[in-house]
């Protein structure tokens, strides 16, 4: 999968780029989308890009750990709770989903306890939640291995149901704690720049989050360039799922759309373990934790919506798939100057 | 018309507050959407407020007699072959437009020369083209108030058909120079500091524009007291009918997306006529356009994108439709703690 993942095409982004020159507008009018267009063409290969659509969402569930570190003052249980939630159309994501057309599939990949089976929902649960990372590692690598390879299958399924655009999801009671020890392993960042107060933490347990992300990473000093060895030293397996759903997504040339500070974190594993699968990475949104824009500064991304959210699930991502939609239909519906009859400058 | 529109409903803004606190997700984690959509619940009177769907694009066309001194390299017929563009599906806000579901209105308010007829075209010529602003004043009164006139009917008419959110959009060859007049005229910031690139222009025609925009506000010294006698010392047709729009929309309760430069120098001189109409705005992005950020920042709004966008024709407001329809929409899918089981922190 990994050996399929290759660079943007070149020529379909000079299309693009001519293409654009010539549309009903003054050069460059459309600002970060036009450069956006250009990049799905060089993913595609081809000028017009597909058009992303439909689009599929995936929520990688699990749970972690380092809850017992007092990270957080939600109870595990929620992680659960939240999956009974999506399957039930209920959450927050269904409602943006059903704004925007999308699907919605859970996965999932490590939530403790049994979960009752039903459609909508991806049994693949690698482990019942993580070890605690402050005391072993949190997987083993073939844990590692086995999300992403879960991840990946799951890109592949909505892919061949469809789907034209991915768009990645998580829930996980704690998980951003192991989001900001990937992203401070993976960009050399430190503890205290990228560990975020997540659903809303007081300064208290602030102070108590950095300090157990600071001690999971002095203890396994994970090596950035070994990937799968610093997902499994403080990684989440919804982190690894989607690392290896960003990979299948990029191995079948189809733009995934990367939520927040979880989605991030996990496209920096990605990026790790193939760098070229950053052209299929589009940066849905700035979440509100700092994380975030440390990894997505990192992967070279800017993001396209920056509204101060920080709920997850995939909530920002699904609001940027119209916007990317958009993007790509400039090049297939907008009038040439010469086709319009417009007269240029 | 005026008269009608009144302060946001305090109660239904308490109301919607109330019921975010008890939605299945952490208190403020849908940061800036969660205000946008007490305000709507302010805006209707109640809570939930109506879905804002479906939504209506109204693009108003003009000249510009201040076309004569050189601020773009455009030449002025291109606001009508536009018009024909629009009216034939092809320009960048009908993609848009098709994308979120939008109806797309094209409005005559002062387009040099003869349009031919046709669906989605409506014929409301205040006058061919404004007077030259910096020889005189670029309209009268009366054909000021007609303009306001025209733009609110257009609201009127667009909600009676259905419509449940408006969106601004413009065409006007030259038409960020009156915007930028009006902004400063409005705000009292300085001609340099208001003044862009429009269309893209180089240092040298900025410079000139820049010069334009000063001599237009010494010669007039217009009154931001007097809006009207603002509008026409310095305004556009497409200006003064938008802040119709604007308030038609307010008078009736639905929201109006404001799209770029032109729309928000409207927006300032709807709010001056009626300060309460501010409530009924949303400000769709922010134009790359500097007059836009000052006018956003004098009307305390903040805005849903921001990519870069300077093509104006209602496009990034288009783009916002369905950011304002999900912040909506949480209010009314979204499971409650207690109705989806879910424990609480």
């Amino acid at each position: 999968m990994i050996d399929g993942i290759s660079p943007l095409d070149q020529d379909a982004m000079a299309a693009a780029r001519a293409l654009h020159a010539r549309l009903t507008k003054p050069a460059g009018s459309l600002g970060a989308l036009e450069e956006l267009s250009v990049r799905l063409a060089g993913l595609a290969g081809e000028c017009p890009p597909p058009l992303p659509e439909p689009a599929a969402v995936a929520i990688f569930a699990g749970d972690h750990g380092v809850h017992a570190q007092g990270v957080t003052p939600w109870p595990q249980e929620v992680t659960g709770q939240m999956v009974a939630n999506f399957l039930a159309g209920g959450a927050v994501v269904n409602a943006f989903a059903r704004q925007v057309g999308a699907s919605v599939t859970v996965v999932d990949v490590g939530v403790l306890g049994e979960l009752t089976e039903g459609p909508g929902l991806v049994a693949a649960k690698v482990r019942a939640g993580t070890r605690d990372m402050t005391v072993e590692p949190a997987l083993t690598r073939e844990e590692v291995t086995n999300a992403l390879e879960a991840g990946a299958q799951v890109a592949f399924r909505l892919v061949d149901e469809g789907a034209r655009v991915l768009v990645t999801g998580d829930m996980g009671i704690a998980n951003t704690t192991p989001a900001a020890a990937l992203i401070a392993a993976f960009t050399g960042a430190g503890a205290e720049a990228v560990t975020g107060r997540g659903t809303g933490i007081d300064d208290d347990r602030l102070a108590r989050k950095v300090t157990v992300v600071r001690a999971a990473l002095e203890a396994h000093r994970p090596d950035p360039a070994d990937p799968v060895g610093v997902l499994a030293a403080v990684g989440g397996l919804e982190h690894a799922a989607i690392a290896g759903f960003i990979l299948g997504g990029g191995s079948r040339r189809v733009p995934v759309i990367l939520d927040g500070v979880i989605a991030v974190s996990a496209a920096l594993a990605a990026a790790a373990l193939a760098p070229d699968v950053v052209g299929a990475m589009v940066a849905g949104h700035r979440s509100a934790e700092p994380g975030a824009t440390v990894a997505l500064a990192h992967l070279g991304l800017e993001p396209l919506i920056d509204l101060g959210l920080r709920l997850g699930e995939g909530t920002g991502a699904v609001l940027a798939v119209p916007i990317v939609a958009s993007a790509v239909r400039v090049l297939h519906e907008v009038a040439t100057f010469d086709s319009a009859g417009v007269s240029e400058k």
